[in-house]
């Protein structure tokens, strides 16, 4: 057996005082939504708010002293770069990090900020593997894998421990699955605790790489997923020997369900979870009736997402709610009419928060324009009811599935 | 005196386990940021994600067998309506709150959700003042004061019996002040406990009640503050008492430090922060020096913020920190030139998320136009050197300070 649940033991007394004993909490509110009883791990309130923090500093408080001397290398676009970076530079232990030149610009800074030498190289991560292996030949460095380790795995364990320590009566754990440390650690240690619990892993259905390798699915992988912690084309080897044994359940959720996710637990959680981060929760809300009356750990694993990401999920979430509502009325291109569409709509309730006056299209007469109407409403019942008002008074009226323009 | 640092033990021994003892933690980020040793309490975490719960419910429990029967009225558009709303159900007493017409949609469900009758009466809160009154005396109920209460008080103040057991040597508190029921009740607490510490309260420099009442300034409150929850034009006669006789210090805030205050908290604590809940914090973002080197608690007093307000607020922060740049570009109006200006702006590594192609305006010539083009950028340096570098190629260029859309 790869990696035990004394490994884990073990891993947790290394790490301990260096890593966050993050909170473990029930969620009354997420409980009465998803019919589940809810309890969140929050891995998103570790320092480089991700649980590599776990793995990493197991991986690194493992080595030599000649090992700690010469230095480590990895190859990261994420948390697991910033994981690295920062407790390198804790332990007085040189870090290399090779990024690839795509990586966005906060990231870059951050993992240079922890102090380590950032090597930037190719588009994508995968470009980035031959230089990493070039600059680890002839610097002699370690290289610290994402996941493929067996002190990684021990580390990420930590969270299984603690879960259990909290909530003893747990019976389902549901853990956001990318290359697979984070679930094969947990698993092997809430497991061995109690033998009954059942471990659900969840990918995003653009890559179901875990998913693919163990029950034969289509090999199809890419796509811009919003849960980029967990994009990964190929799952480990270590890792999918660990899932086979000991995961119960795969499921695949969609682009929607995350971002649907990571709004709720904003909202209701007052919490930021970036895409990985709420998979996890996404899968209760995608497959409500698998998690119904049961007493459901869920893992946030992470909380690094960009503002202008975070803030276009939330706008994009009151579009899809019917919150923010945007409708082109066909209208005589002459004046007064703005005045009595936007009458309409104040009248209805709703917040005018932008007009377009377009008179370019094509599909309306050369004397006709068209009012591109964005406004706040209560909710669906309420947006319907507003079209309702506006063709009530003899407006051609289409309701648009509008996104953000940020 | 008033409240006594008894009545706010007896509060927390009546209000145990029915609302959260919210977790206060050091935050490194924001101490290394701001020069001060930085403790948060994290009262948006509170179920109805503000310390209003407290308040309310040590009132609640203070009523007679008789007027719980009969049943309690608030006038609130926020925090307290939902806070009242939601204990009295617990507590099996009748609720009616008073809200403007004007209320948000959210809260007004939200209040309805935690099984209030609620009335909406006016455009402002004090237009809600006869009706409350009206149907008060009419239905013999007991009127729930947000903040002029002493019960709510002794509630309020056990943050700072919180705050205080958790961390002991702190030596100053940070409160943000709307009324004046949360800073009041932790000053008795925290005065009490420990008469050299400092009590700082934190107003909106659009709302500054409290300094006016006590300092004489000029009477002058009104307008949109993003920090609703403290927007209050007069200071509570109990709690002006209690603070002329307890807090050290008052300062004012600008709105832009308090945006500035819940984007951070967000990017780095990964927490949500309403404008009010954010405010103390503004003040160690606006007034560093008078924090530095001190051992600061910051009370995060809410998390009640509407998500399209707060998708702004990270757009605009953005936008100040030039991480989202807007360049007006004067070109001729002929085919070529928007590929050009693209290119030369790809060429700097921004990426542009919007363009505008502008004809009509009359300060252009007539064959002219202007291209507004929004774009990322990693910073304000990096910003400064794509204006440099269109500039460069001769272009007229403008970098605006815009506002987000939304």
């Amino acid at each position: 057996m790869a990696v035990t649940i004394d490994d884990i033991r073990r891993a947790a007394e290394a790490i301990k005082g260096a890593v966050e004993r993050t909170p473990c909490q029930r969620s009354r509110t997420l409980s009465q939504l998803t019919g589940a009883d809810v309890y969140l791990k929050f891995e998103n309130l570790q320092f480089t708010a991700a649980f590599k923090d776990r793995g990493s500093l197991n991986k690194l408080l493992s080595l030599t002293p000649a090992e700690r001397k010469a230095g480590v290398i990895a190859m990261s676009a994420g948390n697991h770069a910033q994981a690295v970076a920062y407790h390198a530079s804790r332990l007085g232990i040189p870090s290399t990090i090779v990024m690839p030149e795509t990586a966005p610009f906060v990231k870059v800074k951050h993992t240079k900020e922890y102090g380590a030498r950032v090597v930037q190289k190719g588009l994508a991560l995968s470009d980035c593997e031959q230089i990493t292996n070039e600059i680890a030949a002839k610097e002699g460095l370690v290289f610290v894998h994402p996941y493929d380790d067996e002190k990684i795995l021990a580390g990420q364990g930590t969270i299984g421990l603690e879960m259990l320590a909290d909530f003893p009566d747990l019976d389902t754990i549901v853990v956001p699955i990318g290359g697979g440390g984070l679930i094969s650690g947990i698993a092997t240690a809430a497991k061995a605790l109690k033998p009954s619990i059942r471990i659900v892993g969840v990918e995003t259905e653009l890559y179901p790489s875990m998913y693919n390798a163990l029950k034969g699915g289509p090999a199809v992988t890419g796509g811009q997923s919003i849960a980029d912690g967990i994009a990964v084309k190929n799952a480990g080897l270590i890792t999918r020997e660990i899932c086979k044994r000991l995961v119960d359940e795969f499921l695949l959720v969609s682009e929607e369900s995350i971002e649907r996710a990571i709004a709720l637990l904003l909202s209701i959680e007052k919490t930021v979870a970036e895409g990985a981060g709420a998979t996890g929760f996404a899968a209760l809300l995608q497959h409500p009736a698998l998690f119904k009356g049961r007493k459901v750990g869920v893992v946030l694993s992470g909380g690094n997402i960009d503002t202008r990401l975070l803030a276009n999920v939330l706008l994009r979430e009151l579009q899809r709610e019917r919150r923010i509502l945007t409708i082109a009325v066909e209208i005589e291109d002459r004046p007064g009419i703005l005045a009595k569409v936007a009458a309409l709509v104040g009248d209805a309730g709703a917040n005018i928060i932008e007009v377009q006056h377009e008179r370019m299209l094509t599909d309306l007469p050369a004397k006709g324009a068209q009012l591109r109407i964005t406004m706040e409403t209560r909710d669906q019942a309420h947006a319907d009811a507003i079209c309702a008002a506006v063709r009530g008074a003899g407006y051609v009226v289409r309701a648009q599935d509008m996104r953000a323009h940020h």
